[in-house]
């Protein structure tokens, strides 16, 4: 079981290394079923997942597990890590490891902040003024990055030169979570209100988990519609 | 109840807004002693506390709970979210609010790569270095601050801007735990291995925490240097 | 603080003693303000957290949490600890306590078994039944205890001898929640599909908790019915 | 991956039906290596995990999980049932189904009362005793069976009529937990202060997570030992 690298922004990806159970596994726990395991999902069986779904009989869904390795940068990962119930993060630490150049999110295209969201941002900012918000863009990260790396010469510690790194900075996760939370993490993340850069690494998720759990994960989005 | 500031590092504090319990509801829990609360704590009761402790029947110390109000740099909390367990955080969210100029940590005096430990510090840098990381720390903070400005000056959204801000600014949480977990944290975050800067933040906590729950807190920091 | 007992079927209580948190508490960690704690609720606030539950932005309900004493039927307890997510409970251990006689729940009713909901009950058993299914009840139980008796007198240590006491014995807990996790055990045990014991601790409880937090409770069981 | 039932008791099991991850994961997790998985354990990473566990960086031991299907008897999964961390049941439920006869547990020998340990118990009760004792066990088990079946009959409902049914009963669980939260069961429940009936669980448990995770598995167990 080792599935390809999502790529997801310019420099991101997903990846799901290993998982436990199948749509059988939920059908299984909510039976506790003596000994039997079924070899394959028949009608009733998918009709018993969408009524555990609509009935929030979600323990079974909990009987599973998945473990992804996610690169995405800081910001993302500050967002992602609300998810905590259910959920387990190891992350790349920059005590450790020194952080490699131009390993920083670039967008392809600047948003203007919402009007009536305070949060949120529509569209693409004023064509006169694209060229000069990818300059100062870059031109921040790349005076981060070069006095990062001034201070390790000067002899300081990795663990305090990182504070003058930026927030766009990409980092490594290793993921580990039940369907359940994971299908909770797409639909919250997957709406139009979640920032743009972040619904992208949702829809990598849905399309590493679909296939291992296709009527529960599509029972648990439903639902949660409602 | 409404505690004082404790400051912590250049811009940061902790604050106990509020808090449920005492060493006399743990003392309570463990026996579920029927409608009496008694009113003060005797030596059967501190040595029952040190008990429990001891023989790890932790749950009794679960039946506590505080809220605290912390303003730290971007970096602390990243590693204080990883005590996730019986924790819940609410952040400042650089979606919604504008970052404060000048706002970023500024270490006292920088600290040189440990040679053994790869990711601790040790001592100062050296002399002859110290102005030029100094002012290399502050150039490159200003400049990211510059940057942030001029892009939100420019119509880009906050979420997008806020990529190019340093990993040392600073940022609110209210932070609610358990006794047990808060005096995990103390535990873990005191010691000498983990990063100076939280230190602080540990020490600061514990000197919000030890007047309200002296023999528990005592109890379960005692057990756990075991 | 010290509520008053709330009775529960034949032998059994729901008692908050100890809580932490307001509406304004919820509204505060929303905002994470700056040290300003607002001393009464305003229509926006109220508004505020309507919004907040509405958008499934539950984690400024979890900066609260409340301890109540319960006895209820041991089979109770087994479907109250289902809502295992941010609860804490301890239980009077049959292993040190010998039980006391008598306190096991008796039903005023007896109803019939559901023809549809496989799991479910409906209205009385027929009247001829009445008498002798109470009698059958009683014996059950009255020889239960007396055997449970005679074991201890024979010297059979408590933990072997319980194994003979009936599930519906009376037991207690303290169990402490936040106010999200409280919200959600009253829901799901309030419907008319959960067992009508159960049914009566979710109102108690409810009755408990509505005085404290009124406007956040209305809107986390709002939400949730939709 | 499809182990054979461990007897336990007299009619009790434990079986492993599913797990993710290898002592392997946990290193990986550790790592956050970039992609390479390696295939065998070497020398270095055992004695990885062996500091990961002495230095309680504990969170690459839960990107690991397992599914146990256990039959035991209810006093059994009351205590169990405390490990709630990072676990999940599903349980048989008695509304649902009707209880089959004599599927109670009943000891090989009765332990007497344990003179200094209020809750524990030592040797076996005074051989004079011990006819009686198993009969009376074996009479109020009967009876509590035979009246069941009798409510049954008259028309009560099942939610009902297993009131009378004794905490010997068995029942049957789906279990999932990582590997941190198997560990302590397992050290919690071997204790010789455990009782007797559940350290027979946490030592099947042992034996079939043992082949599955045994560097971790002695780690975290050693450790925990200190």
């Amino acid at each position: 079981m080792f599935q390809k690298e999502i790529q997801v922004l310019d420099r991101g990806f997903v990846r799901l290394i290993d998982h436990m159970g199948s749509d059988l596994s939920v059908v299984n726990a909510a039976r506790v079923s003596f000994g039997k395991r079924k070899e394959a999902l028949d009608d009733g069986d998918a009709k018993l997942i969408r009524y555990l779904s609509a009935h929030e009989h979600t323990s079974p869904f909990r009987h599973t597990a998945m473990t992804f390795h996610v690169k995405a940068p800081i910001f993302v990962f500050r967002q992602w890590m609300k998810h905590r119930i259910a959920s387990e993060f190891n992350e790349i630490s920059g005590r450790y490891v020194e952080f490699a150049e131009d390993e920083y999110f670039v967008p392809e295209l600047f948003r203007k902040q919402a009007k009536v969201n305070k949060q949120g941002s529509e569209g693409e900012i004023d064509a006169a003024n694209r060229d000069r918000a990818r300059a100062a863009y870059l031109e921040s990260c790349r005076g981060a990055v070069a006095h990062y790396k001034e201070l390790i010469e000067l002899g300081v510690c990795r663990e305090q030169a990182r504070c003058v790194l930026p927030l766009g900075l990409y980092s490594e996760v290793y993921w580990t979570v039940s369907l359940q939370a994971v299908a909770h993490f797409i639909r919250l993340r997957s709406d139009s209100h979640a920032q743009w850069e972040i619904q992208q690494y949702a829809a990598a998720v849905r399309q590493a988990v679909e296939p291992l759990y296709p009527v529960s994960l599509a029972a648990l989005l439903d639902l949660e519609k409602g």
